[in-house]
């Protein structure tokens, strides 16, 4: 855990449910579960998102922020912000979604995902409350862990 | 069952996986599991997906077909072609799929979907080899329930 | 198919849930849906007998006999009428239940058991209304396959 | 939380997995997740005990101890030691399992279980580093929220 590293900040076009941008560095003091999807993405509609909302029901907001980052690298002509609103409202996610910026050079990945070099979808990134890295764990990861994991980080 | 009506044809705007438009006429002889869903509706994609693409794995194409049908009547904006071919691919759904054609006068549910009288998504429709429906089943339907029931159909 | 082979004869010490022993010779006419297990045998617990109830109560009693057979192999001093009495009370399980008859010889297996071949719980054998044995397999078979082919035997 | 009382002490008529009887009162120092469990109980089975082998596999031993609390009070001439010992190996526990100690008088509920006023099995009771009782739960707890329970009074 010494080597954890600090995350890097979050590069962002548009944000859902928030009425004003978010970053890590603002979000410094709370511990961040930030889960990275695409809604095309089965797995993240059957296992992932429903994760996110329970995660985000348990923990009190001053400990925790439970962020959404919309990481697409694949299917760009579906993934518009119009399809994402309504992914959204049908999965009911309560928590700030981020869309994460399309990438600046060639790369086919976005460019928060390609600064965590993520490897696909889902991912769960957890920050601690100082702003460093503590997990990334690309597929689902099982309830219990999750929920040890993160009180674990909040009681530091 | 005496009283089972003849299934009213789809109308539907275009079709993916299929190189010819599908009808139910043309489909007579066999019994035929129509899987209408939404791809944004999160029980679709948990449930209703996974089953119709196990019962087209399990029964001879020669005695049911299975046919999916997109039946859009709420995020119209978000439900175009080219999301729809997306969510196929990413849920790997091999079987033909309708998009059913938009209303032509004020209602807000296309086509097929208003002349079954459909509640909402997921329904199962199920037609006999004569091509009279024989069930309709808004929500989920066990796995057990609907193998039983394609299994006495293609047995008449 | 044809070359089904006829079930062997039950062997049974005593029974459950009703009040006159059967016999595969008695019930022809109808399928038979023959469930194996053990009642410390966790698969059986999660997955084979909440089946087996959900099979009795789907289809016809004139068409479909379910019979839990419990085939004990391990655990003998454990496994005894009382507790099976209890398990079949608390699992709330409706059908009639043979208790498998004990080895003759230096056998592990009880009699049953031992005429069916079976490797282990939870079997499910299936016979058909010529008494022919359909289906033998080892291990949970999914809902929609169990649904379709008990329908197919009863309609033919 | 800051009425939380102290644990009753466990009254144990005999202990499997464990060469040596354990108390509450020498596991000070530790958290506590005490199981109570009739292996009988199909909610045991499927959701329990799996449960506590997968707590009893993330935390550490030195943090949280994982007591299992076989409470039997129906069905006594089932629940016996031998049918224990097989349940216990089918189910693969690898935890400490206390039998509860049988009541004294004429209530049909075991010692331990009479002293936590427990409703039924399952029930999950967790017991902070202080000896302290702070979660009494009838039924199956998610386990996202036994997770982040814990993990929390470890932190404390």
């Amino acid at each position: 855990m010494n080597e954890a590293v600090q995350a890097p900040e979050l590069a962002v076009k548009s944000w859902l449910n928030t009425d004003h941008p978010l970053s890590l560095g603002a979000l410094r003091g709370r511990v961040v579960a930030l889960y990275a999807f695409q809604m095309l993405c089965p797995g993240c509609v059957q296992y992932s998102m429903p994760q996110a909302r329970q995660v985000d029901a348990l923990f009190d907001k001053s400990d925790l922020a439970v962020i959404g980052l919309h990481t697409v690298f694949e299917h760009h002509e579906a993934n518009t912000e119009a399809v994402l609103k309504a992914f959204v409202h049908e999965n009911r996610l309560p928590f700030p979604i981020a869309i994460d910026m399309p990438a600046v050079n060639e790369s086919p990945f976005p460019t928060t995902m390609y600064r965590y070099q993520m490897r696909g979808t889902p991912t769960l990134i957890v920050i601690d409350r100082e702003g460093r890295q503590r997990k990334h764990k690309f597929g689902h990861e099982h309830d219990l862990v999750v929920g040890a994991e993160l009180a674990a980080l909040i009681a530091e």
